[in-house]
């Protein structure tokens, strides 16, 4: 039975110290953007062009959501990260995985629980689907992750030069529905690196696993229903990324 | 094809060097009343008591939204401008509304296009009809914003003293339905002047354009489900007049 937080002997492992239910502040441009509420779409990234994330610079909208005009809608947020390379990013993808109690620390007050669906350890992602139990928001979500390559959305390899792309099809873990995807860009900045996401959720996203056109028109009004409020998911995104960035250079040094 | 934002060569004009895709933050007044949420309808102008704008000092709520006894909304934006004069909003709502590539400088994020219905060029503006198609939100609208002597709305004529009060009818370019109303006063203060904007939005302000009560009765639920969020209208109308009074002054020198 998964549940939040940690419980008495939960902190027994050698990254047990690092589980800190205290989480920041949201940053002042997230704050600015739950003010603003829904943006343009044409302001916000298509995920056809995903590969715009490779421009130097910052798009449109780099902290935002809105509605897309063929449905779903988008969410994007800026992660700045002093000290943190995009390495270490690469390396907790492989790592968080395998252990609820790593999972946990990235995001103390919603990540539940979170495995391999081959059952694996440590190591590579891509390819892999991680399956995870987590709130966004109030809503309880049981989803697979499923790591593909960054070719998939049309970005080059996911380490390119000293970038990283993390890219996944996002689905449920209990019906056989993927209902959207996801990209965070890790690129080097002057005192560290940011962590550029991107999340397209709904609409023409939603999908039956192995399934065909009639399957999908049948499952979206349904799937409609269970996607997050993209002010959730937005939240959700700048709390863990802020929150892990700020004692994952010191669990890199130790467990990588 | 009405698209957001400048493309190669629309910034070739005599004004184009003013076209700033960077909006500031929303002012902290607008950023209390998105917290707050809506307000008592007591607390609301009554847009039968228009007039209230012309009384020294301030209303109860200068920015502000809530839903009416009588159905629809209001919002209520207050917006300073130090160094802008009335007259030259007067030159900008005669000035903008011929090329989309002048409505653009006003909200860079949001306006796609703009025309007079009448087809014509510079001028005045009471008494035209201007049609334009922006994002309120995540919203794409195409509305016809119908200008109106203020003594519709029961105020003295448009210039009164050193004030300005732009009045329109407010609906939609592709139905012979209006939705609502707006005045956005603006009267001098010690460094400049002050907008002070309020929309009508919905309930009994919905209307088939030369149509009959019975018209009106039937398209009003149809409407209600066309209307902007008023935190959108909100938003949207704090940015656009703080964006433009940024540079009216410079533009009103140049081409006025």
């Amino acid at each position: 039975m998964a549940y939040l937080g940690y419980r008495p002997g939960d902190a027994d492992t050698a990254w047990g110290a690092f589980f800190d239910p205290r989480m920041a502040l949201l940053p002042a441009h997230v704050v600015d953007a739950l003010h603003h509420g829904p943006q343009a779409d044409q302001v916000l990234l298509d995920l056809a062009c995903a590969a715009d994330l490779l421009d130097h610079g910052y798009l449109a909208t780099e902290t935002g959501y809105g509605r897309l005009r063929r449905g779903g809608f988008a969410v994007s947020v800026l992660t700045d990260m002093p000290g943190v390379t995009p390495q270490m990013w690469d390396w907790w993808f492989g790592w968080h995985g395998s252990d609820a109690r790593r999972y946990k620390l990235w995001h103390p007050r919603a990540h539940a629980s979170a495995r391999w669906a081959d059952g694996g350890g440590d190591g590579q992602y891509v390819g892999r689907t991680s399956l995870v139990e987590e709130y966004l928001g109030s809503a309880y979500t049981k989803a697979a992750i499923r790591f593909v390559p960054p070719e998939e959305l049309g970005l080059p390899p996911h380490r390119l030069g000293d970038s990283v792309a993390v890219c996944a099809r996002l689905g449920s873990s209990e019906l056989p529905v993927d209902i959207g995807w996801l990209v965070h860009q890790i690129r080097p900045t002057a005192d560290g690196s940011e962590m550029r996401s991107r999340f397209w959720m709904g609409g023409p996203e939603v999908a039956v696993r192995h399934g065909n056109m009639f399957a999908n028109s049948m499952i979206r009004p349904v799937a409609a229903r269970q996607l997050p409020d993209p002010r959730d998911l937005m939240v959700h995104c700048a709390q863990e990324m802020n929150h892990l960035a700020g004692f994952l250079p010191a669990l890199y040094a130790r467990f990588a």
